[in-house]
């Protein structure tokens, strides 16, 4: 609303340079300004208000050809009596009675007023026509006018919708996303994996080997500064939404997550429509942000136990679903075939949940995992049953989280990649081994899957259960998680994670020649590429932590090796190590030295005051941020896109995020260069 | 050396854990590894020492057919008695002897030593072939045979030379370098610049709209972390040298910056070969780092005198030059045919300086500006001088500096396009003027030219003086330079300036045909896109500074407007305003509002105490740098590269700097394609 404060000042004051007379006869023409407001707002105080009149989609989308949506249309502020819906048009044409014979359909099913999207308030207009498709290529413009008051108002939508057809070009897409992993996170990964040789990298990562590369720039529709969600699934679904959506846009029934509008997303289209399969492997919690972009619709990311149901089809009587299901939600929910992640905690009842070492569980105390079994599952919860897993039935990869008592990363999250390698003893913090740190690694942290081992099993059983075609989301999480607790050094083992994934990814693409690979990034964090500290002269004490970050010529290069040769650097603290900036962060002190348990870098709800138990010595580096932001944040810097095969060519250059789906989709119609793209909207 | 103690440790490790056998027989084979040190350094204590022995060029580099260098063999720690050298080879074949005789005519010059490149310790060899080049594109390996104390060392370099041929395909190059500039700031530009719709940007940056999208990697030959001098020499003369060395190899006679091994750039090889002209224009003095990058050869960016003369080819009894001249200096300079820049402090005497409000002058007290008049240069003073200034001869502008007292930027530097524009009524702070800024903006501002103005006038005269072809650098250095004084709101407005300034380039090459159009930037610094303040709410004391800074969907969108339509934001303090994030940074102080001027960050000498005199009661954010870093710095991350016209293709993708010159020089000589370059090389 403050936002909205100062636009409606700013329009009035603008209004008044240009001497503009505004005449209000009945009709005031709505229409989206910039900065996601009505230009209505100028006469907001004026009138008898209805807030402002809202088609959903948002805006602009490009939808592909019978891509799923719920076309809504709403007011934002209750009017003196109940508004009604007086005219719908598509490009001229009358859509009214369609829309309401449809809505009265849908209120018609048991629980009909979920299915429609009803307000509680009377004098709201809202309703939701489910699942609509768009049939031929082109451009739609959607107008609706509401009335109310005696007042009405129109709002317009321009659509525009993408040809598609199958031609057998691609029939694979594996899109690996290093979740706020900006451009510095490259640059660094590369550097602590390859060094150098007369001033330049010894190597490039496997992600920068590929062939093709754009730049893309990631902010959601309510802010420069975009969350994992809204971002992962303009990527999969191709329409901008608010911070924290997923498939779905806000309306003006806050009170339920569920019955927002929703959009279709790729994976599940080429599911409906195809029969292709639906997979992600990832370190985050399966129904997170990021995984959850392949086959969740609904509003907020954090109800999680249900974006678990959502993952399985499941729409029995569950948490936060009512007793009826959801016809709506279940008609465009496909089930994932390969689910590879932690976070049993959203799967499983209390009784069950200690097998995982977790302490949270389901709320509705239901079994998911038997509910899999049951729809032809078969379970892996450690990389032994994974890699023993059959490759010719749905996977559902269950594994243990950092469950270590005040890790950052928590028992919904795989532990840094780093401390499963000092598990397996192949890494070293300062030489010590999994048992001489404080707190020791578990055991069982070898067993944990990694990336890579999720990547390539997901591979073998996605080719196997999906031979139509397959799409499957490759997720470093933890380059995110683990920047947001200023764990810097493990990020940067999280890269390389990625990029091990990426090769495997890449040598299956280069055999099958109808894979397309996609890395890219979410959004960015604040991190740059700042500098070395001398880890021996801290530890030894011989430097002043105010003088231990190096910069220009004092900062060398790092020594990091890798004698085991396995992709990551043995031990955590090279006598020369790289240390990375941050900014857009809390309060935090820092000793430039791996701590062996990562923890939180400020106290609750006080981004300004450290957590005296970090580092107590370290040097401080006080907040930029606000205060509530207790953790180091998103930015809005434009990240690193890099494609190769068929198809790879469309995504050179600079893209929005919602465009890569839209070139996901074209490459599968078969276009090859950019200048085909256009042809494709008529 | 400390970083040589580090490796030779970790060598004798490796070699134990590989039980080698070290055999010393006489002769100790010796050659680079990694990281710039000499295996030989794992000896270096068990045998007489004479240190390492170095050919120059760095090892590695690839030159172009004819392209002139210095040749030069030394070791590094004096032997018992005076090396000599033993052998030279390349590819085999015997060159000791016309090394010799080489070096005995250039001895017999007078002022043999500087023609030389002589140690002044007698037990130290050193001696440098002047203008050395490679006739024939190939490989080629050089091996240099060092014998003192009864003991041979061998050092061996590889390098490769590029077919170079006059085509016509392209004809003219512009290189605009936004000094500092990294990713994030091309994001915040476009930000500001054009704002956004339904969550996606209204309009990309001229330079964005380019044909071709490309990473450059930065770092220079002794560290991660390069300085402005050896990365825009890499650009333009294709060699890997150390932290503010500009055309020249560090040596063994530490003494006299003049006498190090140089390299020719792509300017001087075209202007010296084909008759090409050379110009610059740049808000930086003309002698600083990255203008003097197409023209300076020496080891020391600071000897800015020195520079002077070399931008005008003038060799006569100067500030840090020997009476003699020096021959092999002359023969490999090339006057700059249009120099457009302030630091005025480096062409005139004591009683000059005073016209242009500076303190400083030159340290010879000559009169360079007389010389270049006598050389037939035009000179312009202001923006009036310079448009009026005849395209039909060489052109030198000297403008004013940001002459204000206390200013971070000093008088040797142009001020801020922002504080131009509010000087010439296009711009406010706060919605004040010049006037009512403290300290006024001087009435003089108005008549500095802004580097697009610049850039347009350095076109006409280039392509009127120099018809057969020239290559023109443009340089935003403020980007860089305010962002060492953390002013990023300022920095923001330098990077729309480079932009028209690339708009202007592109506008005359798409006409032209024949002129390659580069956009990138020597290094990043720390910034990231980190999210929005409410200026008023700070202004009026409703914010506590600890809450400033927005993330997330409270950051929202920057309110920036541009109603005059000049490219520039009217206000630098809109209501809604982009605040960058900065690491890699001494202490500062700040309230994220525009300073009416810009104060440096932190006191002299130490990083961790913050100037009290600038914003004192900001909020505190303290250094993550060591103390001894008084500005925020340069980072390491790879930085963004733009290209169109004829050749661009060539730039695509992943790049490291130097091979931006090698692909320039391949864009000459008719190259379309990456698939073309190898063939240029045998």
């Amino acid at each position: 609303m403050r936002l909205n404060h100062y636009l409606l000042n700013s329009l009035r004051k603008i209004a008044g340079n240009l001497k503009l007379t505004v005449i209000v006869v009945g009709i005031a023409l709505s229409f989206w300004a910039a900065n996601f407001a009505f230009v209505q707002d100028v006469w907001a105080k004026e009138m008898p208000a209805i807030g402002k009149v809202r088609i959903w989609p948002t805006n602009n989308t490009i939808f592909l050809v019978n891509q799923r949506f719920d076309l809504r249309i709403e007011n934002t502020i209750p009017a003196k009596t109940a508004p009604t819906l007086q005219a719908l048009t598509i490009n001229g044409k009358d859509y009214t009675k369609e829309f309401q014979q449809q809505i009265a359909k849908q209120l018609a099913l048991p629980g009909g007023k979920l299915e429609v999207g009803l307000p509680a308030d009377p004098n709201l207009f809202g309703q939701s026509w489910r699942n609509f498709t768009f049939e031929q290529p082109g451009s739609y413009e959607v107008i609706a006018t509401l009335k109310a008051d005696n007042i009405s108002v129109i709002a317009k939508n321009t659509y525009k919708v993408q040809r598609f057809e199958l031609t057998g070009e691609v029939n694979k897409i594996i899109l690996a996303i290093g979740d706020g992993m900006g451009n510095p996170l490259r640059t660094a990964g590369r550097i602590m994996a390859y060094g150098f040789q007369d001033g330049k990298s010894k190597a490039h990562l496997s992600m920068e080997s590929m062939t093709e590369l754009g730049l893309v720039s990631t902010s959601s529709l309510d802010s420069i500064i975009p969350d994992s969600a809204n971002t992962a699934i303009a990527l999969t679904s191709g329409a901008k939404t608010i911070n924290g959506s997923l498939g779905a846009f806000p309306d003006n029934t806050p009170s339920n997550p569920l019955d927002n509008p929703r959009i279709e997303t790729l994976p599940q289209y080429m599911k409906r429509l195809y029969g292709w399969g639906i997979g992600f492997a990832t370190t985050a919690f399966g129904v997170d942000a990021t995984p959850a972009s392949t086959f969740a619709n609904l509003v907020s990311r954090r109800q999680y136990d249900a974006i678990a149901q959502q993952l399985l089809d499941y729409f029995e009587d569950g948490y936060s679903l009512p007793k009826t299901g959801f016809k709506g939600l279940a008609e465009l929910s496909q089930p994932v075939d390969v689910a590879l992640a932690p976070g049993a905690r959203y799967f499983l009842p209390k009784s069950k949940i200690a097998d995982f070492k977790d302490k949270v569980s389901r709320k509705d105390d239901k079994n998911l995992v038997e509910i899999a079994k049951g729809k032809g599952y078969s379970i892996a919860t450690d990389v032994d049953t994974l890699l023993a897993a059959p490759n010719n039935k749905p996977l559902l990869g269950l594994f243990l989280g950092d469950f270590r008592p005040k890790s950052a990363l928590g028992a919904q999250n795989i532990p840094s990649v780093l401390d499963i390698m000092i598990a397996r003893g192949k890494a070293t913090i300062d030489g010590r081994g999994a048992e001489s740190l404080k707190p020791p690694i578990p055991k069982e942290f070898a067993k944990i899957p990694t990336l890579p081992e999720m990547t390539k099993k997901a591979i073998s059983v996605l080719n196997t259960v999906s031979p139509k075609g397959w799409i499957l989301l490759v997720e470093s999480s933890q380059t995110d998680k683990l920047a947001h607790s200023i764990d810097t050094d493990r990020v940067l083992y999280e890269v390389l994670t990625l990029d091990k994934s990426v090769a495997i990814a890449r040598e299956f693409a280069q055999q099958d020649g109808k894979t397309l690979v996609l890395v890219t990034s979410d959004h960015a964090q604040g991190q740059t590429v700042a500098g070395t500290v001398d880890t021996l002269a801290i530890k030894e004490k011989r430097v002043d932590l105010k003088d231990a970050l190096h910069a220009f010529e004092n900062a060398g290069f790092p020594t990091y090796s890798d004698l085991d040769n396995n992709g990551y650097p043995d031990e955590a603290n090279p006598n020369i190590k790289l240390v990375l900036g941050v900014s857009a962060r809390p309060a935090f002190r820092t000793n430039f030295l791996t701590d062996d348990l990562n923890l939180n870098p400020s106290v609750e709800n006080d981004g300004s005051t450290v957590n005296p138990e970090r580092e107590p010595d370290g040097l401080l580096l006080t907040a930029d941020l606000e205060r509530k932001e207790t953790i180091a944040n998103h930015t809005a810097d434009d990240v690193v896109l890099n494609a190769e095969g068929p198809g790879s060519a469309l995504f050179r250059g600079y893209l929005d995020n919602v465009e890569v789906f839209q070139r996901m989709a074209a490459a599968i119609s078969g276009a090859k260069e950019r200048a085909e793209l256009p042809k494709l909207l008529e």
